[in-house]
């Protein structure tokens, strides 16, 4: 029987804020991203999140970003040397890390945010500096990389354990790499596309580019929103297709 | 023969701005609190202090402050609630915590800074939640306590080492609490006054009050400042002053 | 015909997160105190709020809070020199003026925020020094203040134009000022209660306490709030009851 | 008699920290570059630096830069649209004039920091943004433009009284920009070579790149830096070869 993840991104609030709808999407989530405080997220967000996940027995990941409060991590910042990235990655980590142990749960991912995410995908320099810095502090951690991505060589570079992700709600260009959200069409919004869409990913091991190609595609998760109108109505038609195309929904095991 | 630590609070710098002296500083401390981001400090120069520190075998430890990067954490943070002074203060050790492996050092130590440290030796609430928090992340961390302070309880109700640390350049109460920054005299200049004082205060387990009253304080280790005018003279004056008495300048070793 | 103004907090987002219902409040409010920044708001959302107000020809006002984007200006800031609280709303109501000019619009009056106004209703220091810096910047600003506060005495002090201030939705002590919001009852929830108060404060000129003592408050303007649950409804029923009972909701005039 | 002004950058510590030589550097200045609170600079530095210049009667200008505390706005914020880059102009020059205007003092200029500025120079929309901003806050400012530069276009199509700037201790590419502070050679040292070149730059109303062609580039202010080291006796050593060259050190004026 296949079986797939659905990992999805929480603890976006900051202070007073609130992001996306937390207490619904750890119910169709089976791992969780949660934001460390750097372009979301703050210690009482983060412990607040760990518990829920906990409570839910969902394994939580690291989900930094660049320091960026302002823009929420979705601008790249242009000039960092690759030790700077490898420190505000391993911070990241740690805090969330002291803060899962404080709570009596446990860090077993680690997933890129926003720009810090986009911009290693497509530079050798960023991916191989937040593998650097999960191998620096936790050689064990999971690394969560976007499927045929730089990612995928620098986790393995580092000899990291990875799962392979897909995105459930953005359209590929012909080279797998994600449509920039600026273009037309970059977010899908149909529930149902997207669900009929996300079968598809994991049953065929591909995903359809915008021309239609078919690209070949490792999913050992599939990336939910929570921050997205209709966010919770999409994860949950995600979940029954998955369901009823007898693909079980459970967390990811350490690939090798 | 008597020995004692001499604690320095260094990589207070943010970004692009610097504070006091660390190179120097370094060299006369025998183990530093590291600022981790909330009130100084950033991922950067926390793994530079680290790297300062590691390369001179001084032990470090995390130097958790109120989230105040514009009142360098020296203003109390009102109406925190205990949970979120345990959130903030994991959060900074776990972060030290990350650098600290990923430089191949070890975080020893937790010594609350500025306002977080003040409110804390006077206010219950605030000192166990301290307490707490190191507790929670890793109870084997040792607790660097004002001697005579409301810490002091929190660390033992908590179970945890404990160091207790003398002003060298401080004022005192009669009630052995130090005298407030906004009183005059409550900060000594003069580096061979404050030399012999801290003699006294290790040879006699004591320190004397502004009002000449003599106060038991059990001295592990003394704090030396960084970011003063002359403070590089006034440690190497503390340093000499100690030598010549025949007292052992040495890190603190895990008390009970 | 007697007539009330309705202010209303806007623009309290910052970045990417969002609080409040600005569109649907902004057709309720006859004047807008607008966040500049330092406890919410961004340079972005200030201008997006002036042209919204623009469009509806509602009057504005800066409204300036502690720098403290974490606590959304909710908790003190202990410590500030009179000095230091005049610039920062100095600074404030500077920033909102000139994305005002730029847009247009022109601010007209200064409301200060959270517990910066907390404060300085009980604090001599900080209520002069709020009205200080409104003189400082422009001596022709509308001061909004609590009836019965300090404000009101600083105000006069300063020879500023003032409009005084109830609340809809708090609970007033015998003294006339705010039940803290950390007591319980200190905030009223139930809109028909709300608006029946509110018409009975405006045509009484007077308060009822929470130990039903009446006591004398001049109302030119009523704050509703735009970030509570039911804010929406709230602020309709309160419209709908003035208008019943022959009150007119208007923008206020400067008082002398 | 030829009349050159020098402008240096001037306010950017933050809270705690300080940066540069402020004091020193206001004595060789005519006029000064205020850090406006998103690079560098706060409400009180900011106060204190225009009480600074009022006494000395050197005239003031906004230094707005991107919201980017921790890299000093050294770093371009990529995907800001117009309107943003606006917005956050208006909101420094807003905060500055509202600080001057409390002190007695008026800003008269405006000059964009760091990568903002490096980034307008040869990005059109950057450029016409900034200049917007400038003109809907107060077209009387002067905008202090890189001779050469995408500014001046920006400027001249906005219709602000402008100045065209020179670096005494950059150089220059053959194109006129300047020589990016990543390339060994970007960034002169040595005194008594800047001061010759400032005077010749002025003489000549060139500049020589480092290929050795001459450019014409006009030059109304000469930037001098106050956080380098040695750039106290640097800026003296300009003041005095000027002298020696019987050109007049003074503020610039208003140009067409």
């Amino acid at each position: 029987m296949k079986a797939i993840d659905l990992n999805c991104d929480l603890g976006e609030g900051f202070g007073a804020w609130e992001m996306g709808n937390d207490p619904a999407m750890i119910e169709l989530a089976t791992s969780v991203n949660i934001a460390c405080g750097f372009h979301a997220g703050d210690a009482d967000i983060m412990r607040k999140t760990v518990e829920l996940a906990k409570a839910r027995a969902v394994s939580i990941g690291a989900h930094p970003g660049y320091r960026d409060l302002h823009g929420f991590g979705r601008r790249p910042v242009p000039g960092l040397k690759a030790s700077e990235i490898e420190n505000l990655v391993a911070y990241q980590i740690g805090a969330l890390q002291a803060i899962a142990t404080a709570a009596g749960h446990k860090v077993t991912h680690v997933k890129a945010h926003g720009a810090l995410s986009n911009v290693a995908c497509e530079d050798d320099t960023t991916a191989h500096a937040i593998a650097s810095a999960i191998k620096a502090v936790d050689p064990t951690l999971i690394f969560v990389v976007l499927a045929n991505s730089l990612l995928v060589k620098a986790g393995e570079a580092a000899n990291l354990p990875m799962v392979h992700e897909i995105f459930a709600d953005r359209a590929y260009e012909d080279d797998g790499s994600l449509v920039s959200r600026r273009k037309p069409g970059a977010v899908l919004h149909d529930p149902s596309e997207i669900a009929e869409r996300v079968v598809r990913m994991v049953q065929d091991g591909a995903v359809v580019s915008v021309t239609g190609k078919v690209i070949k595609a490792r999913a050992d998760t599939v990336c939910i929103h929570g921050d997205t109108p209709g966010a919770v109505a999409i994860a949950r038609g995600i979940r029954n297709a998955l369901k009823e195309s007898g693909i079980q929904v459970a967390p990811f095991k350490k690939a090798d």
